[in-house]
């Protein structure tokens, strides 16, 4: 028998999004608890995450509410970790490439994403230090690790190197599109229509459509939400 | 057969001393290039890595010398997706535990070393901005997940997220124990002995006392010249 996974997670972070969209994939069952990142449960930093973040996964142990945490179950933090331990728990779907050195470009994928796309977007979307488009580069240092004839991150098959960049690239397309962040007004929309149109995107495109058509992210991307709780965000954020 | 491996490295950078501790530790034969970071051969970024950093890993392709890389070979790059890669190709040894919870764990542990240990410490070591005894909350944090019975980072064996911490560990002790880097005189010194003597850090000086007695980190690891390089370059850096 499987062992009991309950998922940690709010629906507007991209970090925990990334561990339910592999999560959905593998096919795991699990049970899912929203937590209310502006008002968190007390008994979560003690019983599930010291670190007090989403996303954190609570495995194995006895059946038990997810409020009510057994302390039988091991708890597991960090979305990285928690994208390569749904791999090496999937058994009937494979999260990863069938050869190492195509697990190591899987895992470089990651790692570039990391390194490149996170801190320009946030110094924009949340600080407006950087312009929109220091998102740019981050986007054509994928799309150059992308196989040029199509598919998915690390080839044929869909990794946690697509979980793991997904939600992000989403989030960003919302802001982009609303044209919402500290950004100047109207930089967000000219990067979304570059993105849309310039022909040098084409291949992320295509990436990006291949991904947001998928079920596990149809299945778990509230688009709707996301747009209402940014709108509210960015509000006043625009200098 | 072994596909070939030749490992691009330098012997002062922490980085890819974890490459060479994981291949040391596999027992798969690979060859060594030492790249002179001050003075990199022309063929390094286009042949080798795009981003002209050690580590790299050429693999598989002919027989050729680390000078003449092979466009035949598979370029590899990023300590961490290098590590993961040699656990994935270690045949005779395991560089990761037996269990998926445990190499969660395992993985864990880098995680919580790369988001605590490096930005404090290189802060205070090359910019004198932050005090040297910032080193000691990463130092606890790591110690907290320790196993309290002893072994390494993630049980009985060694494994990956060892040799991911060891040389970084190695190098800040050079640096403290001969007070050497942009913190104020004595800082280094005053932090060294803490972690000597303070029973609070028992477990930690075990720990570092076992993998820094492995064979893998003594056929490794030069401390002379460490500390001659780390005296050049701190000799200025003192405010």
């Amino acid at each position: 028998m499987s062992e009991l996974i309950t998922l940690y997670t709010a629906k507007i972070c991209p970090w925990a999004h990334r561990v339910e969209l592999a999560l959905k994939e593998s096919g795991l069952e699990y049970q899912r608890f929203e937590v209310d990142l502006q008002n968190k449960p007390e008994w979560y930093a003690p019983q599930v995450n010291p670190a007090s973040k989403v996303p954190a996964i609570a495995y194995g142990g006895p059946p038990t509410s997810p409020s009510s945490p057994s302390p039988l179950s091991t708890k597991l933090a960090e979305s990285y970790v928690l994208l390569e331990f749904i791999a090496d728990i999937s058994k009937s779907v494979a999260l990863l490439p069938p050869t190492p050195v195509a697990r190591a470009q899987a895992r470089f994928f990651i790692e570039t994403f990391t390194s490149k796309f996170a801190a320009p977007w946030y110094a924009s979307l949340h600080r407006g230090e950087d312009p929109a488009a220091a998102v740019l580069p981050a986007i054509d240092a994928l799309q150059t690790l992308l196989p040029p004839e199509g598919g998915f991150a690390a080839g044929a098959q869909y990794t946690i190197a697509d979980a793991a960049v997904t939600p992000f690239l989403a989030r960003a397309s919302v802001a982009l599109k609303h044209d919402l962040g500290a950004y100047p007004a109207g930089e967000g929309k000219a990067v979304w229509e570059t993105l849309q149109n310039d022909d040098k995107y084409k291949r992320f495109r295509q990436y990006y459509a291949d991904v947001s058509s998928r079920e596990n992210f149809k299945q778990t991307f509230d688009e709707d939400y996301i747009l209402e709780v940014f709108t509210k965000l960015f509000a006043e954020s625009r200098k």
